[in-house]
């Protein structure tokens, strides 16, 4: 296995120190910054993150503030779901698409204010999209990245180690809301959010320098509850069906293909870039469409896309998998065409190592 | 040191399966793809380079391609370098900046026809950008990136090698001038240009299923030559002064604190975003600026910005740093206030392992 060459290009994060000093073995690159992939094993922290609490280095999800008479407008842009009824301590789950419907960006919108947003955003440089559009269409906004770094709190324990730090009030956070509590004397956003099906949060830590005062107080708070330095865990997140932009989807892909139908009000999300691109294909539907998976055999790493076959033709590809040891079968996220994706239609799966059986299942396993 | 951890996400190349079997030890990742960073080991490979001949997988180097009746118009927009003078078969370096001056990428553009542009991009979705302006100002162009994978053929060796796969006539092509060639049937760009100061070419190869073919029958046709897999050397880019965005500047820069000023013409570039922006520094010139540095001392692999002092008080960042064999002295890149730029001014750098005495250079080690 190659090692990966540090340079400044590859940005540290806030809590890079802490995460070295917990002994990480792997990293992913992550909107030019370093995002860790494993520290004790993918199975070990994977059998924690599902019975005790993590603390995760995900300052990778950088914001794209928008700021300014406009900010509302130019969201509005930026996301076929439709943005009326979103105010201030409110998390969307917002796709974004160029003029075509391609997805550029899966971010999680955070409403600050009336006229102030700041976009979590999945691995690409939305703020270059935001900004290209903000200048062309002389918008009266801001658009920066400015010094906000996401820690995430995840695991069954995460309400008791979260309620230590912040307070029992964090508790009543309720799914992708959030509030403002008090960290040693900074006001700290908290979202009740993050990238797991095990439930927990998202500490959006203004200010670099006080990364590692919560990363620190966090781990000592939690000695008990056995918190561990974590971080997205790839079995825990494809047998949760959670996607990951780059990998199960990416500009080739409308939000409908990508199964975010759900998020997309194109009737209503009106000035939204892309809508007309998007109208056809939320009335006829996508002719191939997110699924979770099963493969039997013994298969490589997925690090690249897989060819689904039928015979000798190509009916989808998988995306992202890995062996489930609570599951005890490789579960697996790919695109497959309409004509295929019933649940139990089997097909073969093309990899590095092999060709393996494959099986569309109902539903991710959850 | 830790390792990488692969996914679809961080894309493979159309050369990686020749980057695996000749044994590539490091990789960085760059526009969401892999780069390698070492073979055999970074001092091997550097001195390989200036003697014999290396074929490199900059596939990374992705294309963004523009193209339609108001290409000419976009493009002059994107940088404030004057392209008035560019004819087909021209290669022009061409800093990108926001609307502020700050950069955003710094591509080499080939201009292939009248209404038909490649943009070679280092790391940066500069895609994003150039589809944001080009929709918010309705501009008439197609923006994407076509399947197009650089190879590069660099080292004293390069003409050789490239004069037995293309034919002699490769040999006459001017530094960034560009020709059409052939390949087993297929049309090629051939630009003379790389990210080395030991000469050679760049492959524009069109189409990924021609990747592996070219890369066999470069190794095929260079091993009397002593042909090895090679990447872009940290050593050998630093000797040099060749900039690498993202470590030596970014959006916070300016080009002319970049020392990219001669490729700023701001009075006859009309039309560039950032014009106003950058009208006043190229008259008044940068308070701090890009320089060679030598620093004295067994320093760390250089994987973050390393603040220069003099005494209590900042006065720049070290941005890249590398023992070079040759020279025998840390040579360094970094970004200096003007107080402190002269050659022979002495300062201190902090590092993690920390504190080494620095010196301003005249030069880069050319």
């Amino acid at each position: 296995m190659a090692i990966i060459s540090g340079s400044r290009r590859i940005r540290r994060t806030a809590f890079s120190d802490g995460v070295e000093a917990a002994g990480v073995k792997g990293y992913t690159v992550y909107n030019h910054m370093l995002l860790p992939t494993v520290f004790r094993s993918i199975v070990e922290d994977y059998h924690h993150l599902k019975s005790a609490v993590q603390v995760w280095d995900v300052a990778v999800e950088r914001q794209v503030e928008i700021r300014g008479p406009d900010a509302g407008r130019l969201m509005q842009m930026l996301t076929p779901r439709d943005l009326r009824a979103m105010l201030p301590g409110m998390c969307y789950y917002v796709p974004m698409v160029d003029e075509t419907g391609g997805m550029l960006n899966d971010p999680v919108a955070v409403k600050i204010s009336e006229d102030r947003y700041w976009v979590s955003i999945a691995d690409s440089d939305l703020l270059f999209w935001v900004k290209g559009l903000a200048y062309g269409l002389r918008l009266d906004v801001l658009v920066d990245e400015p010094d906000v770094s996401p820690l995430a709190i995840q695991g069954p324990k995460a309400d008791e180690l979260a309620a230590r730090v912040f307070g029992d009030k964090v508790k009543d956070l309720k799914f992708f809301r959030y509030g403002h509590f008090d960290f040693q004397g900074h006001d700290m956003i908290v979202a009740r959010s993050g990238y797991s099906r095990q439930g927990g949060f998202e500490v959006y830590v203004e200010g670099s320098h006080l990364g590692m005062p919560l990363w620190n107080a966090l781990m000592e708070a939690g000695k008990d509850l056995d918190v561990h330095a974590g971080c997205p865990n790839v079995i825990e997140r494809i047998e949760g069906g959670l996607l990951s932009y780059g990998n199960d989807m990416n500009r080739d892909n409308t939000p409908h293909e990508a199964g975010l139908g759900r998020f997309c009000s194109t009737q209503t999300a009106i000035g939204c870039v892309g809508r007309d691109a998007l109208l056809r294909v939320s009335k006829e539907g996508p002719v191939k469409q997110v699924r979770a998976l099963r493969i039997e055999g013994d298969i490589p790493p997925c690090d690249r896309g897989w060819p689904l076959m039928d015979g000798q033709r190509q009916v989808g590809t998988i995306t992202s998998a890995v062996w489930s040891p609570d599951f005890e079968t490789n579960v697996a996220i790919g695109m497959v065409r309409m004509t295929h994706w019933d649940p139990t239609t089997d097909l073969d799966v093309v990899t590095q190592n092999g060709v393996f059986p494959t099986v569309v299942q109902e539903t991710f396993w959850i």
